[in-house]
């Protein structure tokens, strides 16, 4: 299942090309091998895992992402390379040597990416030998292939475009991610990689994503659960010419970003292991963000709310327990609950005009919005998520049968 | 669903009864009114709920535990009295005057409890009018059906008994309890009443209770969410005249006590919802409580990992997953991981000898171990959980209709 209509419409950007193909990790045949060229001159943001157990391609990733000569992302689905010691690190860096050789780069302008079943070794020589293949195919226009390429347990693919005029030159972004389950990205999303044409430093580059990254990609969650591999990258080819490291071009390149990391970020939660509903929850005038992310993650992240809203049902009870176990200090009798535009709770209390008929219409919705008013401050937090259905269950119990 | 057999056998505490029977509140017409005497100079210690949004017979039950009079624990089920604001206490205390009036003791010597549907107002009137047909009822055998009263999910009862000899006579001790879902207790579970003809202070006895509970109540976890209404009480009846306050008399005491309250917090997990594993996740040799606690949690928390023992699939991947995500600064490279017994990781890596023929055989099992060495220390925390099945979905999607 999944929530809403997908996008596949993209733009191309100016010094990316890219391939996919089934290189034979998967066992159904599908694309499992990515490959993503950037031009000469590139530089590369991104932002990583905090699991204990970050994955090999990541730790080799947080070591090339800051070589003078990036030029290569190469992503497998179907084998994380988790939780397989240092020969993970060995099978990965074999791959960047392969591929390192085949187009004459240095070893460091390749990042490696893998994401799929966590504990087994690495089909190193599946990916190796189809690397003259994927060389040969790589190609401006396919960026939907290559987001179908890194798609697990997904549905369908995720990948958005932005455009905006700067000094009289267009300047574009587009970007792939996949995700849909074991999402509760800390300091990133499972797999993101977004390009523009724009031109800036790395370091500008490094703090642009981080921004956009801390209220799209780290304002999601599906389960609570967080990947060993996830990873967020931004990459500036420079080709339109058009600098954006400060000013009003800054600004507007910053805005654009943000709304595209969003609208991937959103598209994980809509395809949700055994989605049924998008969910947005507000809780806003708070004192700090730290409080309203801890009763926004403590209400999304609750099994009895998530299974509540798969079942359509208006059990806003769920809601006040969700709130109550949160681990904040705050004045529950201030407290304002909204279902949709539907008063539940006024000042900590059930609202005597509210009727169960009032909330059971809003559950009924494909698309909720649950807020909180703290009514304790100036801040606001929202967090996406979606339900618990027995699809979720289902996915999760056969994944590896 | 279920796992293992329940117990039903029960022995008699000097100076309770009990009586349980129908008021009304629950729809399918059984039990949901349980009322416990005790008799003159009993002692009550209790611990309650940490959440923000305590029900009103919380509130009520943290002042009347002080009073010198205690007699009674007036007990609803159907209807949580939680989510009403001031309405809920005026409710409660309403309960509480008239049994006092028809008991001729004071208002605070009756303590109220409730358990069910959050957010709605308790029906004070079929509670009153039941209070003569429930007093007629008391009785000294009753413990069986007052479990079987307190019940809402629950599957089956929760009863227990442990009996010690000191000083040459016999002290009995015996508890009832609830819970299925919403059940990761903070401080207290769902419900639990235990009673001995011990005697002591009241103070020694909230003493021994918190004890108890550290290592009972407070480690399981069905599905990490915490009640409005949790509370675990203990009295003391003094009926046998033996004196556990200190010595030997009180280590015997304790022990009995942590065994009876670990045996019925055990059953709340084995009657979790939806249940069909009975899993205890062991983190040893960590440096804290703290760290062996949130590594325990975050694995017996975690969907994916719930539903791959629901799938007995030997998926060791999302321990590595779900340990990684655990708030805390540790050395991957030490961990020694089992499955049973059998090895999965050693010194942070996958064993090179493990076969998943030999994981598959421990998931395959009803009752699962899963051991986390830190080898960092000599703290030992266990935590028990159960599984996350297609039924948990289904009771708590139609949990009110």
């Amino acid at each position: 299942m999944s929530v809403g209509v997908a996008n596949t419409d993209f733009e191309v950007v100016g010094g990316v090309r890219l391939a996919a193909m089934a290189c034979g990790i998967k066992k159904n045949g599908k694309h499992d091998l990515v490959l993503i060229e950037f031009a000469e001159g590139s530089v590369a943001a991104g932002v990583f895992t905090k699991s204990l157990f970050a994955a090999a391609p990541v730790q080799v990733g947080r070591r090339h992402i800051t070589a003078p000569s990036m030029r290569y992302f190469l992503i497998n689905s179907g084998n994380a390379n988790a939780g397989v010691g240092d020969a993970g690190i060995e099978d990965s860096m074999a791959c960047c040597r392969a591929l390192s050789a085949q187009a004459h780069v240095a070893v460091d302008a390749v990042i490696p990416f893998s994401t799929g079943v966590i504990g087994e070794r690495l089909p190193v020589a599946k990916i190796t030998d189809a690397l003259p293949t994927l060389m040969a195919a790589l190609d401006p226009t396919h960026w939907l292939v290559a987001a179908r390429g890194i798609m697990t347990t997904d549905t369908r693919p995720k990948i958005a475009s932005r455009q905006v005029e700067i000094g009289g030159s267009t300047v574009t972004i587009t970007g792939i991610a996949k995700g849909a389950g074991m999402i509760q990205p800390n300091m990133a999303t499972m797999l993101c990689y977004m390009a523009t044409d724009a031109r800036c430093s790395r370091e500008q580059l490094q703090e642009m994503l981080a921004g956009a990254v801390g209220h799209s990609f780290n304002r999601i969650t599906v389960d609570s659960d967080t990947s060993t591999n996830d990873s967020c990258m931004l990459v500036a080819t420079g080709a339109s010419g058009v600098d954006v490291s400060s000013g009003k071009a800054r600004d507007a390149f910053e805005s654009m970003l943000g709304s595209l990391a969003l609208e991937l970020a959103q598209g994980i939660i809509r395809d949700g292991e055994g989605a049924t509903k998008f969910v947005a929850v507000v809780v806003k005038n708070g004192p700090t963000s730290q409080v309203c992310c801890d009763i926004a993650y403590s209400i999304a992240n609750s099994p009895l709310m998530k299974t509540a809203l798969f079942a359509s049902d208006a059990n806003w009870g769920r809601i006040v327990m969700a709130i109550g176990k949160a681990p904040v200090s705050i004045d529950v009798n201030r407290l304002d609950v909204y279902l949709g535009d539907v008063q539940l709770m006024a000042a900590g209390q059930k609202r005597p005009d509210y009727t169960e008929a009032a909330g059971a219409a809003v559950m009924a919705r494909e698309e909720i919005t649950i807020t909180v008013d703290l009514n304790a401050g100036d801040v606001t937090e929202t967090v996406w998520t979606s339900d618990l259905s027995h699809e979720y269950v289902t996915i999760n119990a056969e994944y590896r049968t």
